[in-house]
Order: structure tokens, then C-alpha cells, then sequence
């Protein structure tokens, strides 16, 4: 029932190469960046050809695998080779902690001594986890939810932004199978568009019924008392529950405890840094001004104005009702809490 | 040395016709739309290549002015033609009441039996009033800034939006000028992009230090402390302060509230429709959906897909630290502190 409302997928996978569905041409244009190498992998990511945290470090993974197939494995200066490929995927984005995750992943069976076939393996071992996680999570989530409004939600955190059906996008495809709720809205998420572009695009290939909002007509959608829950994604959370995940997600958390609408956060325990007692470590990429004077090549500013682009921020976990994620679910998340879920991660 | 930070004009009056900078070009073009009729001028509010509320109110006053120079006043039928003119400019935009204050101020003079000559009087007049109390209102509202921060504005609320200087752009360039702010942040304000087309375009040419920001950012940027006001504008202002305005407002206004930083409407007494008790009676205008799904004509969303577009919201009175009007301050507004200061209005 749930893969009725599930039909888009970000990566093909080809054995010597992978195919990523070009992010930043949708929706005018269905396009694949074909990446051979490692390098070509690590410039898709930095890119934006795919994003989100889960999908980012399943092409990291993969990535790796290119680079041992580029270099090999046999001499001592081909494995440094690797290990300098993976260092590389590692400075492609610096927010989501999923694809240091899966870096480090990859990194330890090699120093087990894998061969290729282990890191193809291993590759594929992320990336079907991370569909099951998903699946684990859209349950969970989705048994949160009372029937009967509406939800909104931030960004795309979708089957593009994973390995299939998504985090929090995977938590309102399940709710909707369900009956739960009637409607998605989406904030359009500037100055990406990723709501726009992505979410609705997702939401409408798939029979989702979907409406655009821009991000300041949220705190007026969340007073109509049509929405009963904000659903999120997550780039980075720390132990104590704060969340980094796109910029726009603390306002919607402040505005939703305002109107008494409760907000959830999805992410599968990858996301989790546990090194970080609180959110305020979590380091936030700066990105460039004209992702905010320009859009489409063309200026919407004037030239040469200063413009400020965080591309994250982190809502503190006393802002979020839930945490769900495909061990279970954290609600009013706290350090114990956290733990108690998390186990031994 | 205020004029010194106030070079822009938004309208150019000459006797037989009324030249509107037009806004939808800015800041890549800087032309005029000539009007010759009041079914122009209401055309130009309509399809804003003139808007803010002041300016709005000034529009069409010399629109009522063209009305009579086209159809005279001699005979009960051009009479006729003439009030159906201001009915037709009443239509253009619903929110704001500016334009209803404005129009009611030019029908009771033609009410009272006045000429052309004074019909034309009256429009300069409302036109100049506007400037003065701009500059009222940037006296009273940059007094209340302690210096040594920064401020956030949203959506365009300067020279272009009124006879000159600005609404809460007026109070931005007032305490610009006496030291009191370094730096003014502005949001973006989609759809329309009003800050990033119009604000940023105004403080760039008066040389006032402006970064541009997504409403997004704007939570990230209030908890970094920098900011000690958020300032806005309005649309109409009920009887008991709450305040309509560009949407976006009031989930600036809850945020900056969540971070202790003070917030600021600057509007002119002829913003208050003192026939509502409260913002619930708003008439709340929803444009169309293209405006979010595209943008200079080029699609950003998949086709077909729906939005929501309300263009307004309102903040409840008790976001609000002061109402900064040509009559003075109202801090913490109530019914009764909003009569204190407007009086027999």
C-alpha cells in the first residue's frame, strides 16, 4: 500500500558508476549527473546535485567505492589514495553528520583489509538500511499522528533526500496511507526552493495532495488550527536532542509551540552526534550570497548587496514533541532519553 | 542630514498625470508607469506597480484628481462618473485602509461641492501630509532605540511605499542617521520579494548598511542577539492595536518575542480603522497562486501545483512593545492606549 505512494528514487546505483538524479533541475527537467570517480561524487554533493543528510552519505558511500576502483587496494600508496578520495567526500558539506557516518563506516572495513567486493557490499548495506529505516520510522511517526488535520513541513526530506519513501516526507507518505491526515503543506524553502522544487514535485508524482505556502505565511496556516503537527528532517542532532536541520526549521518550531501545533523531528540514528552534548557544537555551513541575490542565473536583488545564507539552523529540543526514529520514538527529548533509545550507539 | 539618507520617490504629480515608479521592475529598471485616468491609477494599485499603504492612499487620491479633470463636475452625470471612478479605485486592493481614508476624504470634499482646483489641493495635501508625518514618526520611533545594535525590517516600508522617507524604513533612516543602529537586516519578503527588490535597492542608494536575509534566517538571527528591534510597517491597524501587515509579520513578531527583542509598527493615524475592536475584522487579501509558483514569469514549483497566497497577516497587539504614530507612541497597545494617543480620530 505504502510503495503506492512511493515511486521516485534519487540513485542508481551501476556497479562502475552512479547515477544521481540531477536535485538542482527539478522540476523542470528529469536529468542524471553520471559520476565515474570519487572526485565527481564529492563535487555532486558540494554541488547540490543531491542533498539531504541520509542521501548525502549514501553517495559518500558509494563514492568510496569508486575511488577503490579507481585506485585500488594492492600497495600501500593506492590505499592512501583511497583514504585521501574519502577525505575529500568528507569536506563536501560540513552540517549533516550521516555522511562523516558513513565515511567512517566505509573507513573502518578498510582498515579491516576489505577488498572491492566488501565495499561495494557495504555500499549496498547503507543504502538498503536506510530504506528499512525509513519504512521503521514512517510506522512510528505516522502512529503519532490523531487523525484528522493537516501537517506541514520544511524543506524536502523525501525519497530524494534518502534512499526511498524518506524521513519526515516518509512519516506523511505513511500518515496518508493511513487516512491520517487530508493534506501536506509545504513551506516553499528559500532560497533553495527544495519545498517547491522537490517536495511538491515528490508529492504530486506520487498522488499526494500538496500545497505550497511561502515560509512567512506559516505562523497564519498554523493559527487556522488546520495543522496538528510540523514535520521535520534533521541534519545533525546532538545528545541532548537539539536539532540542526535547514534553515527555517526553528521558526517553525517557535511558531508551532505558539499555536500549540506539535513538531516532530525524523531522522534514523545516523543523524545522531553524540559527541555533542547540545546543539550549540553543531557546526553551520555559510553558503554563498547569490543562492539568496539570485535565482536561476538571474539577479532578484540588487548587485552587489550583502546578504547573509545560513543554510542550517538548531532548534532546541525543548521546542520538539518527538524524535522518531527507526529504534523507536524519543518524545520531549532530553540527554536520558536519548540514551534510552539509542542504546549503545 | 536625514534628506541626506532619502533620495527615492516613488510618484512624480503633473497636474494632468501621475508618474509611478514601477515597482514590479525594480531594481533592474527604473521606469515610470504614466497614468493618465483613475482607471489607471487603480490598474497600477491593482497589478502593484505602486504599494504600501501610505502610497497606495496617495495614488489614489490623485487618481480621484484625474477622475474629475476626465469627467468634469457641471452635470449630476459626470458627477455620477466621478464617484463611480472612486469606487472602482476602492476596489484595487482590500486590506490596506489607507486607500478607504483617503477616498472618504476626497468624496466628502466633492460632497462639500469643491472644484477641480481644490480636488487637486486635497491630493497634494494628503500627499504632503504623508512626508511630515514620516518624519514624525522617525523622530518618536528612533528615540525608543538604544544604540549599539542592529535592527531587522521586513517587506518595503520607505520612500517607495509613501510620499518619502518611509514608515518604519523612516524610523530604520532616522536612527541611521543618529548613530543609533549600524546595520539594517532585511527579509527577502516572498513572494513578492519587497526587501530584497525594493528595501535593499532604497539602502543601497541612500548608503544605509543593509544585509539581506530569507525569512528563513530571520529566527537564526534574532538568537545571535544582534538585533535590538525588529521594525515593520502596517496595513491597517484595529482598535485595539493589532496590527495587519505584509505577511511574514507576525511570525517575525512571535519570534523576536521569543528572544526578548523589541517590536515596532510605524504607521500614520490614517492606518487605523477604529470600526474593528479587534484584527479578527480584517479583510485579509489572498493573491494568486503564480505568485508563488513562479517568478519573473519562469516557473519554480511543478506545474499545476497549489498554493496558498495570503498577502497579509496579523500580529495580536500583545507581540507588539510600540506603535509608533505622527501623534506619538503607544506602548503595549490596548483599546485604551491607542485612544489616548489618536484622540477624537
Amino acid at each position: 500500500m505504502i510503495d503506492h505512494y512511493d515511486g521516485v528514487r534519487a540513485f542508481d546505483w551501476k556497479g562502475d558508476g552512479l547515477l544521481l538524479l540531477d536535485q538542482r533541475l527539478l522540476p523542470h527537467l528529469t536529468e542524471y549527473v553520471h559520476c565515474r570517480t570519487a572526485e565527481e561524487v564529492a563535487d555532486a554533493i558540494r554541488g547540490m546535485a543531491v542533498r539531504g543528510a541520509p542521501a548525502i552519505g549514501i553517495a559518500a558511500a558509494y563514492g568510496v567505492v569508486l575511488a577503490v576502483r579507481q585506485h585500488g587496494l594492492a600497495t600501500e600508496c593506492s590505499r592512501q589514495s583511497v583514504f585521501h578520495e574519502i577525505d575529500r567526500l568528507a569536506e563536501s558539506r560540513p552540517t549533516a553528520v550521516n555522511l562523516f557516518w558513513a565515511l567512517d563506516r566505509m573507513r573502518r572495513l578498510l582498515d579491516r583489509g576489505a577488498g572491492l567486493a566488501q565495499v561495494e557490499q557495504e555500499a549496498r548495506a547503507i543504502h538498503e538500511e536506510d530504506l528499512l529505516a525509513n519504512h521503521r520510522m514512517g510506522a512510528f511517526g505516522a502512529a503519532l499522528i490523531e487523525p484528522g488535520l493537516d501537517v506541514l513541513t520544511h524543506c524536502n526530506t523525501g525519497s530524494l533526500a534518502t534512499a526511498g519513501l524518506g524521513t519526515a516526507l516518509g512519516v506523511i507518505r505513511t500518515a496518508y496511507s493511513e487516512k491520517r491526515i487530508g493534506r501536506v503543506f509545504a513551506d516553499e524553502t528559500r532560497p533553495w526552493l527544495q519545498g517547491a522544487r522537490l517536495t511538491a514535485w515528490e508529492l504530486k508524482e506520487d498522488g499526494i495532495p500538496v500545497t505550497l505556502i511561502c515560509e512567512g505565511a506559516a505562523a497564519s496556516l498554523l493559527r487556522t488550527g488546520k495543522v496538528g503537527w510540523v514535520i521535520v528532517g534533521a541534519d545533525r542532532i546532538a545528545a541532548n536532542g537539539d536539532t540542526a536541520n535547514k534553515i527555517g526549521t526553528y521558526g517553525l518550531a517557535i511558531m508551532a509551540r505558539r499555536h500549540g501545533v506539535k513538531f516532530m523531528v525524523v531522522a534514523p540514528t545516523t543523524t545522531f552526534d553524540l559527541s555533542l552534548p547540545t546543539g550549540e557544537g553543531i557546526p553551520i555551513e555559510t553558503r554563498p550570497m547569490d543562492e539568496v541575490t539570485s535565482l536561476g542565473g538571474r539577479p532578484i536583488a540588487p548587485a552587489g548587496v550583502d546578504a547573509w545564507n545560513p543554510s542550517f539552523d538548531v532548534t532546541p529540543a525543548e521546542l520538539i514533541d518527538a524524535i522518531v526514529t527507526e529504534r523507536g520514538v524519543i518524545h520531549q527529548p532530553t540527554v536520558e532519553r536519548v540514551r534510552a533509545v539509542l542504546g549503545g550507539l
